[in-house]
């Protein structure tokens, strides 16, 4: 008699989106429905749900993204069906790349008999962008200001880059209690190449109840304005605004760009 | 006898997303199904469909986007509910700028009074990513390589400073039949400054029938392997790969960055 093969399990790690459910993929919800095990940081799998009785929460506040992934993998390789939750994109500054380094990593070969697979989602730039117009399009970055996993020498080096290439620039996790002063600083670095009349756009919580969009410039800025749930998008030389009949602001960064 | 209010219309401009169905939004869903008048390149609004009878299809090959931006403007403004349709989402290299551009100049202020809503799409770059792991987990850029619309050396100075950035690089229309040399002189550029290592993903039509993603390397990548409906996405000197079970490889970039 031979022994049964072991049954490998699926992992999924999926983008929500924003979080307004009109901007979830038919296939994230799929991978909600059919998953035994849902991981995730508590305030995504909140998001995500409601859940049926017999689907298995693990969710936390932990932030140790690699701990969160190998529980996954695990879980997955015992034979689960796991779902992995990010909000936004789960490839942007999100879970997909943990879990890639936390398998990459696994001694265990069940680990990368897992059937895994990464689920796209509506990013939080492009939903900010939607808002106002289209300020992403024309050639853009997209740079975390965090400096926990990468040091601040870099991305203050980025940011001159990205300044003199003239990039549009989207940044990720701008502010936080943790890091008070980074903003402040990489405002100063993107003043000293870009007209104090740059529109800048600041996007807090798009796509959910507390929904905040407000379109400034450059020089009025303000670090107060910003926190940790705001992607602020800064224009290009070439990103123009208008204003909306109804009082708002229009931006966007033509498609073309003017011969020196 | 007061007379009525000139009854103007609705425009959304919608990303279906990469093309497969499970990917397309609930909201770009809805704003189809409401949609009158459906206007866009014939590609895009093929596969936006199957459509309603008494629905207008006004699609065409007509590569003048300001031009199919008034269209649908106009007809708003007539009254109607319109849609413009893009592929991926269409704040990038996409339809709202155009829209924008042409709102701006309207010179009837009818057109500034439509209902005009952006609705965003999966990108083609980030569903290129999600299909071989996380390449995009760590800053990056996006770079459309057609100087149809700008400079040619804007965009050599642009790969130039995003390579000594060290930013992962997705370009979008990275070649076509008019365009038939760019690609080679861009990865030239960035050849200068990455390793022959360097994990580059191609993504032909991800999330069509035609779907062909591959792995390969900054050596090994030949321009032929790469056409108009190819993302191409470029590693920085962090970004990682490793064999997949079945035989593939996955490709992240971690979220870390090491001190120099």
């Amino acid at each position: 008699m031979s022994s049964a093969a072991p049954q490998v399990g699926q992992l999924t790690v999926i983008g929500l989106g924003p979080g307004a459910t009109d901007w979830m993929t038919p296939a994230v919800k799929l991978a909600l429905e059919l998953a035994q095990d849902i991981v995730g940081y508590t305030t995504y799998v909140t998001l995500a749900g409601p859940f049926r009785p017999e689907q298995r929460l693990l969710d936390s506040d932990n932030r140790c993204e690699l701990e969160r992934a190998r529980l996954a993998l695990e879980l997955a390789a015992q034979g689960r069906r796991v779902v992995v939750v990010s909000s936004g994109d789960p490839g942007v500054f999100a879970m997909a790349a943990a879990v890639l380094e936390a398998l990459e990593q696994a001694a265990d070969p069940t680990w990368h008999e897992v059937e895994l697979t990464i689920e796209p989602g509506i990013s939080a730039a492009h939903a900010t962008a939607a808002r106002v117009g289209a300020p992403l399009g024309h050639d853009f970055c997209v740079i975390s200001l965090s400096d926990n996993l990468k040091p601040w020498a870099l991305i203050v080096r980025r940011l001159e880059l990205a300044a003199q290439a003239d990039f549009v620039i989207a940044l990720y996790n701008p502010s936080s209690k943790a890091r008070p002063w980074q903003l402040a600083q990489a405002l100063e670095v993107l003043r000293q190449q870009r007209a104090p009349t740059t529109p800048v756009i600041l996007g807090h919580d798009v796509g959910r109840t507390a929904e905040r969009v407000t379109v400034t410039t450059l020089a009025e800025i303000e670090p107060e304005q910003v926190d940790m749930r705001t992607i602020v998008i800064i224009g290009s030389s070439q990103t123009r605004q208008f204003p909306r009949w109804d009082g708002a602001t229009w931006v966007y960064t033509p498609r073309w760009y003017p011969a020196e």
